[in-house]
């Protein structure tokens, strides 16, 4: 007879509502006894953990009496809870809180599995990586974070797939970033001339809601050195830091240090037109080369190298061809040989992301019961 | 204190060898117990179940006296000696054999796992896919078989996370032979030009050692029918068999009926040139379009349509860019919207199929422990 399984949700943004939604739909969900957002956490009733909290309409659900109400937990007594279940506790965070990424060791030592997109844990320092899969094994208790790179697309699994049957990877290269993918197929398609200046290309990038509200945060880079910090390391090379290789950052200097708030992200946009010569540059110097730009991150296995930035590419290589906000991966390996395993589609989206969530939640269920 | 795993293995051809190399270098692999090929069965000697098989080197161990040597058993036998292991038992099955793949069920039913590239059961009537599953269901038993489709691409894993988290598949389109795949990147390349004749061009590939034996097991499509039906299947389609639909068979009429022998295969590939000029009108049309032709499976879920043969790309298209011999898979969906999400990469070869087993069986292992 398989053990109950019960389910804590931290986070009620943009992926946290789509996950909510898609589990609703779900046959045979496990039961949600946890619901936390920042002002409010929704409890099923101890000690019977009952009634559950019901996903797709949670919000009427707390106005009722049968659930228990308190304000913001602390990530430890979410965890005391989890752990009194009658059975065994998935924990998904559906935030991007490096505050509760830094309590997963806390959660799987008490038998806790964690499913999540939120990056900052697993690409942050060395030690809490380390920390965060040691204490799974010591927990007997699973991590998946397959949303963490490429959303829903089978980025991750492909990756530890290759390495637990013994192939060996030598490179991994691609396009990472959604909005770094729009602005450079944007600016300099492949297969049609475009004269749209850069400035323009990420003002319209803006508008469509297609970066950050600050896009000084997609074009620093980090993002994607993130993501690149989590595949090296699946890879074997122990990173210590997502900043602790180049990172090519696509803000000018002079930008750099304009404040974030409201003020300063309209400065930083009214002033980017000054700088459209440097980018008009870098795009035609790859035309000459009768190629494009692409901001791509790349690992070299053997070198031990990882990098972060502009790279020019052929025309008709499939990284160049890569269409609207499309993420491309391509995993170079011994048993592949010179045409890569490639991966390619939507890398970002609340919909995807949290369909990927739900994937790595199924499997850890299948594995749990 | 999870339950020891035993593991049984029918056939040690290109695939089977492959696997038995890869799996002799997992760590904590599973103890082979069984080893089955066409004219010998290796058994570990009962009751105890040991000394197990050793992966690597089953030809010297088969020599000694440790091991119990049977001939070539029936299924019902091999299956009976699995159901006896002290803990559970899994069958990989790296044959493409029939008659094995319709003793799947009776393997199932006693709780013994499958794990095979074998296409045969799974593309074969309808009742012989439903009676797999359901027989799985009745004996608590895990079926993956990721390689029966694009070899070691993660395809049906991507498939299946896609319909299990409830996204809606509308369109599969894809490369799905190897062999095809080269024989019209090789014939009407993309980004070239080339004036080989088709005739020749299937020469080459036989001579390459991509073809069958007789390269009409190829171009007559059914290969691509069987992991059209596999795929159909999975996204919720009940195609009855995989002659169920339309194939467009590239084998002239003329030449369908020659025999399989060595002579016919000989007459075959003489007679061949005398139909190039059919292939050539056939690239013609497409060039005049600004195409190329490439032959490709494609499901509409929405039509319930299923078919098989040759369709004219852009050359911009993913698909017209293919190298080599690789396969591309692209799955349209309602959360991946316009954009497909694509799979691509070599389809076919012992390496890489081995792998895919290897994938599933560590899956496998993974959720019975």
């Amino acid at each position: 007879m398989a053990s109950p399984i019960y389910l804590g949700v931290v986070g009620v943004g943009g992926v946290g509502t789509a996950f909510l939604n898609q589990i609703a739909r779900l046959p045979n969900a496990p039961q949600l006894v946890l619901l936390a957002r920042s002002s409010q956490t929704l409890l099923a009733p101890t000690p019977a953990y009952s009634p559950a909290i019901p996903a797709g309409d949670w919000a009427t659900a707390s106005a009722g009496p049968s659930l228990t109400k308190k304000g913001a937990l602390p990530a430890e007594e979410i965890a005391t809870y989890l752990a009194g279940v009658p059975g065994r506790a998935i924990l998904v965070d559906n935030t991007s809180d490096l505050n509760l990424a830094r309590a997963y060791p806390l959660f799987l030592k008490k038998g806790i599995s964690v499913v999540t997109p939120n990056k900052k844990g697993f690409s942050d320092d060395l030690s809490l990586w380390k920390d965060i899969f040691s204490s799974a094994t010591q927990g007997n208790a699973l991590v998946y974070h397959e949303s963490t790179v490429g959303a829903g697309l089978p980025v991750l699994s492909t990756l530890k797939d290759l390495v637990a049957t013994g192939d060996e990877v030598t490179r991994i290269e691609g396009v990472f970033s959604g909005t770094l993918s729009f602005l450079f197929n944007t600016f300099a398609p492949a297969s049609s001339s475009s004269d749209a200046q850069w400035s323009a290309v990420v003002a319209q990038a803006k508008e469509l809601g297609y970066t950050e509200p600050d896009p000084r945060d997609d074009l620093n880079g980090m993002d994607v050195a993130r993501k690149l910090t989590i595949l090296a390391r699946l890879a074997g090379l122990e990173v210590s830091r997502p900043d602790s290789f180049p990172i090519e950052s696509l803000i000018p200097t002079e930008l750099a240090s304009l404040p974030s708030s409201a003020d300063g992200i309209s400065e930083f946009m009214s002033r980017l037109p000054e700088f459209d010569g440097q980018m008009a540059d870098v795009k035609a110097t790859a035309e000459k080369q009768g190629k494009v730009v692409r901001y791509v991150g790349s690992i070299d296995i053997a070198a031990q190298s990882v990098k972060v930035g502009l790279q020019y590419f052929d025309k008709d290589s499939a990284i160049a061809g890569l269409k609207g906000s499309d993420n491309i991966i391509s995993f170079y390996t011994k048993r592949y040989g010179a045409n890569p395993l490639i991966v390619q589609g939507a890398g970002a989206g609340s919909d995807v992301t949290a369909m990927g969530v739900l994937g790595d939640l199924v499997k850890v269920i299948q594995r749990l019961q």
